[in-house]
């Protein structure tokens, strides 16, 4: 494999040279915010939404962004030119900086890495995802932080109950999986929760769009609301909408892709390779 | 200041050098337990609970310690004596480890680093704290996890509210503050909480205490059981038990710390020195 390339503070580092020191406060306390893009062909997608949501999360958290809107994207357009990754996934990560005690914020550390990205082109799935629910309101939900202690914790409870991922719910109100929004569709109408959830870009380009014969909108549901829906699908960056067959070993619909996730995934890829 | 060494990993650096890999699961999902005690003329104080707690926190997180029981303790004496500290804080520290996709657990990290210790040994006081409480429930409570998002963050609600600390609940239930632990001291109880909170060891010292006229339990109490009572005041390793003056911008008494608080303190200096 080719080296690869870490921007930390706006300066390039070999991967394996590229460290923290270990009194930043992402290592001592967990604090810090991050976004995720893919990047296409050389075209970064939604970067406008991703650097808004960025300086958001930094804003709410109290971090400074030592770069400018511009100076950022110009770092992931010369992460992907000197990694030779014309298609992949940027991580921003910002940390609380090193504190002395261990406490107090410091200087953020800004870190720039990137991912390999599974193409998710295809449109035919044999089975969609299996979840199983779990209750636990995420803190801060409307904050893209680094907090997934649950979330990475819960890998065992996964595969317990032969599970893809977790469906995090709040006392019964369906909110939201670790890493996607999700979404379910009934007779008329592709709904996904309001509250106490990332608000996610893939999710917001879906509430925008026109599917025919149903009203797509974001309200409060529980997992009651779940029995008899005929579709269910979580939208990410890096799954667009892709489809849910089991949750907590009840089949929805007949397991395979529905027609309306199907047309909303081809209407991300549309907007993706636009 | 003299060179100050940290052990990562068993291997000891200079604190300038002491870095982990920006992949870590710390600093990319705030995933990772610590514990901290408390050196005093070279006598590490209740380690043995304190590296109960370790094993504990990392079992309840699936984390490995790579090194033993006697290991651990054989490090933190090299580290008090190379950095030539008889007094001071010990913090060991373990990660989620380096993780390829950023989000599957890897080898954890071990961080053992040692800090000031400020000596607490007078027992009169102008004023204690001031607490301002917050509704918040921490995730995963009775494990030591370097999750303090919230805490960091409340810094500018804590100045705002003139505060030295924030003492949560949990929709009213009084739980703990960040890193203490609560009491209230009624007409002939000393009570702290009993759910949903990290259970410090030196509060299951004071649990142990036997004071003349009064009970010392552990039950649930909430914010309106605060009105009235006699003392309060908090504990955890540095602070032994430390008075709080004022709650919300009531005061607790005269504001000054009071006999149970007093004797409780003195008793914990007797069993530290001992």
């Amino acid at each position: 494999m080719a080296a690869k390339y870490v921007f930390i503070n706006n300066q390039l580092f070999l991967e394996q040279d590229a460290k923290i020191g270990f009194s930043d406060l992402a290592i001592q306390r967990g604090y810090g915010i991050f976004d995720y893009l893919k990047v296409i062909d050389n075209r970064p997608i939604f970067i406008e939404d991703h650097l808004n949501r960025f300086f958001n999360s930094a804003k709410d958290m109290y971090l400074e962004v030592m770069l400018t809107r511009e100076q950022l994207k110009t770092a992931v357009r010369e992460l992907v030119h000197i990694n030779k990754t014309p298609t992949c996934g940027i991580k921003l990560l910002l940390t609380g900086g090193y504190s002395e005690d261990g406490y107090a914020m410091g200087t953020p550390n800004l870190i720039i890495s990137q991912y390999p990205l599974n193409m998710e082109e295809e449109n035919e799935f044999e089975m969609g995802l299996k979840l199983v629910t779990y209750n636990h309101q995420r803190q801060l939900p409307y904050i893209k932080t680094i907090d997934y202690l649950q979330a990475v914790r819960l890998r065992n409870f996964m595969q317990e109950n032969n599970a893809d991922d977790v469906l995090y719910h709040n006392n019964g109100a369906v909110t939201e999986c670790p890493r996607a929004n999700f979404f379910m569709v009934t007779g008329n109408e592709v709904i996904t929760q309001k509250e106490n959830i990332l608000k996610g870009i893939t999710r917001s380009k879906i509430l925008d769009f026109k599917i025919e014969g149903y009203t797509v909108i974001e309200k409060d549901f529980s997992i009651a609301d779940l029995t008899g829906i005929k579709e269910a699908f979580i939208s990410s960056t890096t799954k667009y909408a892709y489809p849910v067959s089991i949750i907590d070993g009840k089949m929805i619909g007949d397991g395979k892709i529905g027609p309306v996730t199907k047309q909303i995934r081809e209407q991300l890829f549309k907007l993706t390779y636009a």
